[in-house]
C-alpha cells in the first residue's frame, strides 16, 4: 500500500506542460539548435553508422520513471547525431537540397505551439483562412493565372507531399470519369507520364485503382533533354483509344528528380485537352524558380492544366513538409473527397461560406500549416526570395564551369537549374561499362570522406552523377572545395590506387 | 543599372539561416509561445471571428521587401490568435482533444532542426532506426504480441493521420487478393465497418477503388453500446459470399468518434479469419488506455488482426500529426508500396538489412517522426503517462457524476474512458424533436459563451453532447466550472429566456 500511495503522489503532481518549464527547456534547446548549425560542418555529412547500430546504444524498452531532458539531450548529442545524414549541411549536394530558414523555423514553432487542428473552418479560421491568402500570394508570384487562386474561380491547399497532390487530383479526375462511364469500366482508364516522372506517379496510380496495363512511362531520350515529347504522347494516347482505352491523367513534369528536365507543358496540354485528360504538373523542384521573370517561360501553357504541385520545402526555404497544390475546380476535390459526420457539422460549413480543408485532402486532422510558408514570404520578401534562386543557380552554373574545364569529365545534360549531371569521362574510346564503374567507384569514395555527399542516376542508359546545390548553408567555398574532393578522387581513381 | 546593382548587394547580403540570428529570434518565440501558454485562458476558446475577417487584415500580396520579425509577430497577436480556435485551452472539451507536452515540442523543435528526409535507411538511418526502436518500445507498452514487432516478426511504422494508415494497409490486403483473383475483379472486393465506423474509411475505400455499392457501414444500436455485433457481421458477410462477392477487409474501432464505443476484437477477429479477411483496428483515441493493465482487456484477441493504428497524438502528449501503426506482415505493405528509382538505390538497401520507410506509406519523404513520442516516453516514463490516462478519466468521471447528480440531465450512452456523452432531458414527456431543440440551443448558447467549447454528435437517433476531458491543461476546476455554465445555460432556457 505505501509503494502504491507514494506513486500516487508522484503521479499527481505530473504536469506535461508546465509554462515557466517549458520555458526553460525550449531556451536550452534553441541553443543546443543554434550550437549544431554553427558545428553543422565538424560532422560528416553522410553518416558512416552501420546498419542496427542505435540497437545496441537503447534500452529494449521505455523507461517506467521518468528521465532528465539533460540525460535525453546528451543521448541525441552522443547516439542520434553520429546517425544522421546532415541535410542542412552545406556539403550536401544529393538528391534535391531540403531547404531551411530561421523565418520557417519559428513559423513551425508557432504551428506546434497552437496544435490546431483545421479539419473545418471553426476548428480554426486562422489556419484555413491563412492557408487560402497564401496560396493566392504564392500564386501571384507564380504568375499563375486567376483560375487558380481563391480571388479568381479555384484555390490552393497545403498537401504534405507531392504523392498526395498526385492522388487527390487523380482520384477527382477518376470520379469525374466514372460519373460518366461507370465504375465498371475502371479497368478501361489509362494515366501516362514519362519515364522520368517521379517514381511515386505508378505507385499513386495503382493505389487509385488504375490497372497497371494502363499506367503509360513514355520514353524520353537525350534528343529532347528527357523531356516528354507531346509528339509521342499522341500516338500513344490515340492508339490507347483505338484499343480502347479512356485516357484520363497526364503527370507533367517541371525539373525532373534524375536530370530537372522539363517537360513542355503547353504542347503537351494541348494533345491532353483534345482528349478531355485532367493535366497535373508536378512542379516539386524547378517550380519554385519561376518567381523569377527569367523563369516564367517554363510555365508557358499553364493556363490550360488542371492542377499543379510545387513543393516550397524543396526550393523555398520552408523545411519539410510543404506541397502547395492548386486546382481549378477545387469542386472536383471536394466531390471525390468530402465527409460530413455528424459530430462536425457546423452552421459556417453548412452555409456554405466556408473552406473545410478536410475535403481537399486524405484524411481529416490537419496542422496549421501555412505559417512556415507566411513567414518565409514575409521574411525574405520576393526580393530575397528571388536572389535565393539566382545564387544557387549562380553556384551551379560555376561547378558547371569547373567540371567543363577539366577534360576528364564532362556534363552528361544540359543544365538548367541548380543541378549538375555529369561524370568522369577520361578515355571516350573506352566501352561504357567501364566509365560506370569509374564512376560507381569515384561516388564511393567522395561519399566515404563524409566531406561531400553526392547522389547518381542512370537515364538514356547512361551512369551519371548529379550535384544538387542548395542547401542553405552551401556558399561558394563549399562548392569550389567539393569540386577540389572531386578531381582528388579521380586523380586517386586514374593512378589506379582505388 | 543603378538599381539593379543596389539590388545585387542587397541579395548577396541574404542569408535565411544565420545560426546566431537563429539563436536570437528563436529565443523570442519561445518567451512568446511560453507567454501564449500562461494567459491562454484569457481567450475565448472557440473563436468569435466571421468567415473571411482575415482577408480584410492582410495584403493582397507579398511583399517584396523583406518585413521585420517584431512587425510579423505583433499581426500574430493581432490577427491571428483571434481567429485561433483554442486546442490547447484547458476549456476545450469538443471533439477529441489533441494532447501536449514540453517534451513532444523539444522533440518537434529537434524534428524540425535536422529537417533529415528519411525515404530510406541511408539518407538518415538514426531517423529510422529510432523510429524502429520507439514503435517497439509503444507495442511494449500496450502488450502487444511480439507479431507487431520488430524483435518479433512484424514491425511499425509512424503515419500523419488514420487515413493514412487504413489506406496503406487497404491497399496492401487489396494487392494480397488480387494477385490472386486478379484486377478485373475489384469490383467484388467487399469491406466491413459499422455505421460508427470513422466517416474516413468509407472516403479512403473508394479512394482505394472499392465499389461503393461494396462498402458494408453495419449498423449499431444502443444495445451493444454502439458497438459493431459480431453476429451482424458473419450475416452480412455470408450474404455477401452467397452473392459472388470477396471479403477484403474489416475496420474494427476501438473508441468510435462519436461516443468512444468499443467493437469486440476477438468474436469479431474469429468472423474475418473464418474469411480470411483483413481485420484493422483503428484505436486512434482509446488504444492509448492500453498502456494501463485495467484497460488492456479491450485488445483482447488482438493477435488474431492483421494491424492496428493508435494516434498519440490524441491521448499520448505528442502533438499532431503522429499515428502509430503496426502490422504482422511488413512485406505485404512493401510489397504494394515499393518503389526503386535508380537515383534512390544504395548498397544498404540492396543488401536487405535495413528497413527503407517509403515503402511503408504513401509518399517518399518523410521528416523525423519519432523524436517527438520518444521525448514524451523518455521524459514521461510510463508511470506518468499512465497517471495522466487515469487522471483524465477521473475527471471525466467527476463530469459524469454532476451530470447524474441532476435530475434534469441524463448520460445517454455509458462512459468507458474520458469522454461523456449527455443530454438535457427535464421533461421525458415531451417528444424528442423538442428535446434536441432544446440541446442544440444550450450548446450554441455554451460555445457562444468563450468559456467552454463541447461539440454534438447523433447517435440512435438521439441528438447528445459530448464533453471530452484531455486537453493537457485541463484540471478539475475547469470541469467544475464547465459544469456550471452548462447548468447556468439549462436555467436560462428553461425559463424561457433563450
Amino acid at each position: 500500500m505505501g509503494s502504491l500511495e507514494s506513486n500516487w503522489a508522484e503521479s499527481c503532481q505530473f504536469k506535461p506542460l508546465d509554462a515557466e518549464e517549458f520555458r526553460k527547456q525550449a531556451h536550452q534547446m534553441v541553443d543546443f539548435i543554434a550550437d549544431y548549425y554553427k558545428t553543422i560542418e565538424s560532422y560528416p555529412v553522410l553518416s558512416q553508422v552501420r546498419p542496427g547500430y542505435l540497437h545496441s546504444c537503447l534500452p529494449e524498452s521505455a523507461p517506467y520513471r521518468p528521465e532528465s531532458f539533460d540525460t535525453i539531450l546528451r543521448d541525441i548529442q552522443k547516439h542520434i547525431i553520429p546517425g544522421m545524414t546532415h541535410w542542412l549541411s552545406p556539403n550536401f549536394f544529393a538528391f534535391f537540397p531540403a531547404t531551411v530558414s530561421t523565418a520557417a523555423f519559428l513559423g513551425e514553432m508557432l504551428c506546434t505551439c497552437f496544435n490546431a487542428v483545421g479539419f473545418n473552418w471553426l476548428a480554426s479560421p486562422a489556419a484555413t483562412e491563412l492557408e487560402m491568402i497564401v496560396m493566392d500570394w504564392l500564386a501571384n508570384m507564380l504568375k499563375l493565372p486567376k483560375t487558380f487562386m481563391f480571388s479568381g474561380t479555384g484555390g490552393g491547399v497545403i498537401q504534405n507531399t507531392t504523392a498526395e497532390s498526385i492522388l487527390v487530383t487523380l482520384i477527382a479526375a477518376r470520379d469525374q470519369a466514372l460519373d460518366i462511364i461507370g465504375v465498371e469500366n475502371t479497368h478501361r482508364l489509362a494515366v501516362y507520364g514519362s519515364d522520368q516522372t517521379h517514381s511515386t506517379f505508378i505507385k499513386i496510380s495503382k493505389l487509385a485503382g488504375i490497372s497497371p496495363r494502363n499506367i503509360r512511362s513514355i520514353p524520353t531520350t537525350i534528343d529532347t533533354d528527357f523531356s516528354l515529347s507531346p509528339i509521342l504522347l499522341r500516338e500513344v494516347v490515340e492508339a490507347d483509344v483505338a484499343a480502347g482505352l479512356i485516357p484520363l491523367y497526364l503527370c507533367a513534369t517541371m525539373g525532373t528528380t534524375s536530370t530537372a528536365a522539363v517537360d513542355p507543358i503547353e504542347p503537351l496540354a494541348e494533345v491532353a485537352n483534345e482528349h478531355g485528360i485532367w493535366v497535373h504538373v508536378d512542379a516539386a523542384y524547378a517550380g519554385s524558380a519561376c518567381i523569377c521573370p527569367e523563369f516564367r517561360h517554363y510555365f508557358n501553357g499553364i493556363e490550360r492544366v488542371d492542377s499543379l504541385s510545387l513543393s516550397p520545402h524543396k526550393w523555398l526555404l520552408t523545411y519539410l513538409d510543404c506541397c502547395c497544390l492548386w486546382v481549378k475546380n477545387p469542386s472536383s476535390l471536394v466531390k471525390a473527397l468530402n465527409t460530413n459526420p455528424e459530430y462536425l457539422r457546423n452552421k459556417p460549413s453548412e452555409s456554405d461560406s466556408v473552406v473545410d480543408y478536410k475535403d481537399w485532402q486524405l484524411g481529416t486532422g490537419r496542422r496549421f500549416k501555412s505559417l512556415r510558408l507566411w513567414l518565409v514570404l514575409r521574411s525574405s520578401g520576393v526580393m530575397n526570395l528571388q536572389s535565393h534562386i539566382r545564387s544557387d543557380i549562380r553556384l551551379a552554373k560555376m561547378f558547371e564551369r569547373l567540371v567543363k574545364s577539366d577534360p576528364r569529365f564532362e556534363v552528361v545534360v544540359p543544365r538548367k537549374f541548380a543541378m549538375v549531371c555529369f561524370r568522369l569521362n577520361p578515355y571516350s574510346q573506352f566501352y561504357s561499362g567501364y566509365t560506370e564503374m569509374l564512376n560507381r567507384k569515384l561516388l564511393e569514395w567522395v561519399n566515404s570522406t563524409g566531406r561531400v555527399y553526392m547522389t547518381h542516376t542512370i537515364v538514356g542508359g547512361v551512369y551519371m552523377l548529379r550535384f544538387a546545390v542548395g542547401a542553405t548553408l552551401t556558399e561558394e567555398c563549399h562548392v569550389a572545395a567539393a569540386w577540389e574532393l572531386i578531381m582528388a578522387g579521380a586523380e586517386v581513381l586514374l593512378k589506379g590506387d582505388l
